[in-house]
């Protein structure tokens, strides 16, 4: 499948539905509107998918790793080794997500799509490595467009195959030592703000690695002049694999209708990459929440989403898309299981 | 057991357990404290448990059920008899706090504490009927200072034999018509607030109920002079059944070194009386939401903790609490179940 045909395959969602979804909802034993963003969760979801009685989705969040030729410059608190061993972390089932994937009943699946190590033959991981890492951006592309292309399509293909398979709800992670950088390098050029607005402290640096952070990002961005209007292009000179893939799970899920619940900071710069690519797809996100990293604020004003939880998060993995996975499931709960008034004999409001 | 017994019960949490658990939290595999509030969280409930490799709790929302004679001054959207018929549907499971238990595996139990209906032998209910709803505060103080223990009691009582019983998170549920107007008042007592800034639109009313709901608590409370340095005295003058049982379930976990999770307003308003009995209590208590009910800021401001979550839920029965207690056992999981750098060789910050 090329590009286009996936992007060709996203339908803006029929807002008949959402309609159809609030009555149902206003039936319910509780006030009118009194679930608040539960509601409108439920709504969206029914939108989304055209199943007006749904039932709860499986869950799968789709971890990228991929390692960032600009960690060289020195960007980051942890060295580029920790992507790989992070990895084999996520297969053992001892990290943040893995944690949070088991609490909220999700599937984790892990994607090598870029990471600077050779992991041979291991079980469970998804092998689609692109190549091993970008390029250091300050000095040349951190890719080809063939590659930011490549990149894209894996996850699109892995979001259409997991739909196929039965998955109802998509969660987006990462696993990218460095990958704040080129998000934040995105988030400027995408939302058209400086770039110290949008760079943050990522793994926690502190103010001079930060203040190094933000003359390479715009040192970048001086060289390469990224095209906003062309998102390949911002994604191949100053993005991330991992960015790409996210992108390409986004679309891919929209392709077939399935909502893509947003991890955080990362997650949010392939949304950028993903909505100008398709901005039909914008209708299929949901924000889990809102990080810490500061750019983040920027990514969710620029699609106008508004992120379900704020709790200091600034892990990634997709920790955060976990908790706002269970939201969801928890939306779709109350659509279907609780009571109408009349089922129940409860008295309407006067 | 009467009140002082279990106000003496109640201890000063031990901080030093809480940098311990920090400690731990700092050698898991995620950047330090970046799962910000889930981190916070565990430190508390290994400070309040004292448990320091705590496993996951049994987690209970008790609903209390109550009427209000001030419902009759016509404050709420809703009539009187919705109380009895809802505590009915939380029996059959078809309400909203049913759902989200079953979704985030709390159990649910439901308390006739002043139901102004007679359930006869219900199964599954637990009879604690202190009276068959309170009197009309406007005209007469909403039950006696003695029914006002009562009702404390018959809270403190229902959590100290559930933590007997192996419950180690406790959630606040309420159902009562009418019941924001009572815990409005309790709100503008306790918090010295002015009444028009604490009392908003409940099950919602209209611009011209609002405005006679702001009417009856301020002659009410002009009536009454409640002193707010005595808390039974402003339960028993413009309280509720429910709201004293709930100020007593917090009493009794607290008593027990179990935390308490809030719903929203109507939590509140009893958090406030608890407070104000046992000062102590304030660090054995979780928020679970900012409720869209506006006194709810208020209170939250007042003991100073602030909400996890912000979902625009107004509904109350412990649905915001379900998924707050949710959340506390995520970040459980995150202190017991995550590897420590050291077990996945992963590389530390350099």
């Amino acid at each position: 499948m090329v590009m286009q045909d996936i992007l060709g395959l996203i339908q803006p969602p029929d807002f008949k539905l959402m309609v159809q979804a609030m009555a149902h909802l206003d039936r319910l034993t509780k006030p009118r509107e009194s679930l608040g963003r539960l509601e409108a969760l439920a709504a969206q979801y029914v939108m989304i998918t055209g199943e007006l009685k749904p039932s709860v989705p499986r869950g799968m969040v789709f971890t990228f790793a991929a390692d960032h030729g600009i960690a060289i410059e020195g960007v980051s608190a942890y060295p580029s080794e920790v992507t790989g061993q992070m990895v084999l972390n996520f297969l053992r089932g001892g990290a943040g997500v893995n944690v949070l994937a088991r609490h909220t009943g999700m599937a984790v699946r892990v994607v090598d799509i870029g990471v600077a190590h050779d992991f041979g033959s291991v079980p469970d991981l998804i092998h689609k490595k692109v190549m091993y890492g970008t390029k250091n951006f300050l000095l040349e592309p951190a890719m080809s467009r063939k590659q930011a292309e490549h990149a894209v399509l894996v996850g699109a293909e892995l979001a259409m195959e997991a739909v196929e398979e039965g998955i109802g709800l998509v969660g987006t992670g990462d696993m990218g030592i460095g990958n704040t950088t080129p998000s934040a390098a995105i988030t400027a050029v995408m939302t058209g703000r400086p770039v110290t607005e949008v760079t943050g402290r990522g793994t926690g640096i502190d103010d001079a690695v930060h203040a190094r952070k933000i003359s390479v990002i715009q040192r970048a961005l001086d060289l390469h002049r990224p095209n906003r209007a062309d998102a390949l292009d911002v994604l191949a000179k100053v993005g991330g694999l991992e960015i790409g893939g996210l992108a390409g799970l986004i679309l891919g899920a929209a392709a077939k209708r399935v909502p893509v619940v947003l991890d955080g900071f990362i997650a949010g710069a392939a949304a950028l990459i993903a909505v100008e690519l398709q901005p039909l797809c914008r209708s299929y996100l949901i924000a889990s929440h809102r990080s810490v990293e500061r750019g983040h604020r920027a990514v969710l004003d620029h699609i106008r989403i508004k992120p379900l939880l704020d709790l200091d998060l600034r892990l990634g993995e997709g920790t955060g898309a976990c908790l706002g996975m269970s939201l969801v499931c928890a939306a779709i709960k109350i659509y279907t299981e609780m009571a109408t008034f009349d089922e129940a004999g409860v008295s309407e409001k006067r």
